[in-house]
């Protein structure tokens, strides 16, 4: 099948390597010139709202998917016209705005942080009076990676954040203690099978995800994120891999946020389940049977961001995977990721910690300036 | 790295597939129109003695491998003006003539069966009469999957076999008496640090590859062919991956074929091995650190030759991968494998006997004109 992907970084690529094996074609659409998923996929290189572009990109194609849940809901609109489009419009409304997403997901009955819609001063001032502080004012829309926020500490922090986000809709959330961070990965097919991947841990570093663990220890949460991937996929019709993020407080799961797509913390999945977030997301969209979401012992991913260090030393790590993602590096741009793994989620700790150890000497040894950033 | 590969078949095909999260671009080079490997690396369809595409080539990789071990030897001798090509000149000479594999395996104390070069009849008759019946006549160059090659039962088959080969150099070989065929596998860097997979059983079908088990059961073999191979790589100064396929007689190895590329038979490398074949091979050749050569559990690979099945069944078959080359069907030509896997060698035969119920059940539900292989 020819597969279109709306967004042609990373998880373009990636869909694109789990691709091809089953047999498909692939062509991304980015409005970006230079596209990691250029390197092994054709590219239609034009605006989101290029309508003789994006005719031109759905003539060539069977079916199209995204990496990207800032699509303009439009561009799908306009595409769904001739051609499937999964996930929807739908999801990526949802997904696209916080006080939508937050709505929605209160609608299901699917706890949230308290949040609230900000369109002034006052209502910053009024809202923080309720909540108290920390809390945390965000974009409503175009967020990622720790872009578009600003934690309020306490009332004198109160101009900075209003300074910096304010001109734009936004929401303020209460910025809950929480003891840990862990993300559900689904994907679901158009006849409502659905396939969960265990649980996975998140740890962050100024808002970017910095490593994964799965499976997520202690895992008793599986069956409430289940439960509520479920009801959230069964509301929306979703097809395809759907991620929500959850925080951990006194061991019961807030929805942090969803995102319509493969994400970050499922790559562990490629070199550690038996089937790929990735490969699950094409089976879901090309309705053929789910994968088994089964992951042999435990996995870690570390992201490398703004540089990728030297893979020699990585790679003679013998349970190590090394993605490079073929971009050019930048300050806090996601680059790479290394998988590695063990038998057990204990074992693996010890692997990490090798790991690290051996690569920390590595860069010593080169003097390189690169960092180690898990 | 960018890194060319002469011959864009299923296995260019494979080595990008395992190549892109390595970070490396992949451009093939191939005279013929439709390669599998375009549909996910640039391709120069060009004559393999066109030296203005061989220039253009050149100047777009750091370096030039092979996916098919009869590229012209003067191609890689007029690459190799410019840049480097891992496996050489040398070790193609080899393994593109017959007979100068055999005198070459020969002269190393390496086991084959009985040989003879076949110029005329006259030669044929005595080798026969030496060799006794029944014997295999095969054109020296440019065999593969069973074709330029006949099998010589009696005296009254003489004839026919010569009159289907006679005209080009030919090889007469005592066809032995042999219980099973295994193949080793094995990636060899620079530096000569050598990685050998274990031992792989194959059975083969009218000449052409059906089904490969690894570990090969009862691989006490594993220890002889392991010493056969580095003594054949180190000989050569092989960088890559190298194959050597074995009679096993009587618990003892026959060499009978090399093939200096990756190999048919180490295709479940890349579901059951913790690195695959392909991506030693390009480790191998960029000299960095081999991969691990384990396996978990035991794993088959089965050929689909001519046509694919429905991937549906395979696909609900939690065990199963599935490689689709993108190959037009036609008769005879490999075009996509699925690899099966289990914990245990004998689990793995129980595997295989319930996928190829499932598989002939869903064959016959759809009335298709396809056909089981294995």
């Amino acid at each position: 099948m020819n597969i279109g992907i709306l967004g042609g970084g990373q998880l373009a690529r990636m869909l694109a390597i789990a691709g091809y094996p089953l047999g498909h074609r692939f062509i991304v659409f980015d409005p970006a010139e230079d596209v990691c998923a250029g390197d092994l996929c054709d590219h239609i290189h034009a605006a989101y709202d290029d309508h003789d572009a994006l005719d031109r990109f759905a003539e060539q194609v069977d079916m199209i998917t995204l990496d990207f849940e800032n699509v303009p809901v439009e561009t799908v609109r306009y595409l769904k016209q001739t051609r499937t489009v999964f996930p929807d419009d739908r999801a990526l409304e949802v997904a696209q705005d916080r006080l939508t997403e937050k709505d929605y997901l209160s609608s299901l009955g699917i706890g949230c942080a308290p949040y609230r819609a900000i369109d002034d001063r006052d209502q910053l001032i009024e809202a923080l009076t309720e909540f108290g502080y920390p809390a945390i004012l965000k974009t409503r829309r175009m967020g990622y990676d720790g872009k578009g926020q600003a934690v309020i500490g306490e009332a004198s922090g109160v101009d900075a954040a209003w300074d910096s986000l304010s001109g734009q809709p936004l929401i303020l959330e209460q910025l809950i203690e929480f003891e840990r961070e862990v993300s559900m990965i689904a994907a679901r097919s158009p006849s409502g099978d659905v396939a969960c991947y265990p649980l996975t841990e998140n740890r962050h570093k100024n808002g970017i995800l910095m490593t994964s663990f799965a499976p997520a220890l202690g895992d008793d949460l599986l069956e409430d994120a289940t439960r509520i991937i479920l009801r959230l996929m069964d509301s929306l019709d979703y097809v395809g891999v759907l991620t929500v993020e959850f925080f951990v407080c006194q061991n019961k799961l807030i929805a942090n946020e969803m995102a319509p797509r493969v994400h970050n913390s499922g790559h562990w999945s490629i070199d550690a389940g038996l089937c790929s977030q990735f490969e699950n997301h094409l089976r879901a969209i090309t309705d053929w049977p789910l994968g088994t979401t089964e992951m042999s012992g435990a996995a870690a991913m570390l992201n490398w961001i703004g540089v990728l260090p030297d893979p020699s030393s990585a790679l003679s790590y013998k349970n190590a995977h090394w993605h490079n993602y073929g971009k050019k590096p930048r300050p806090g741009r996601k680059v790479g990721h290394v998988t590695l793994s063990a038998d057990t989620p204990l074992g693996l700790q010890a692997e990490i910690a090798k790991f690290m150890l051996a690569l920390s000497q590595q860069l010593q040894k080169s003097g390189a300036n690169a960092f180690l950033n898990p």
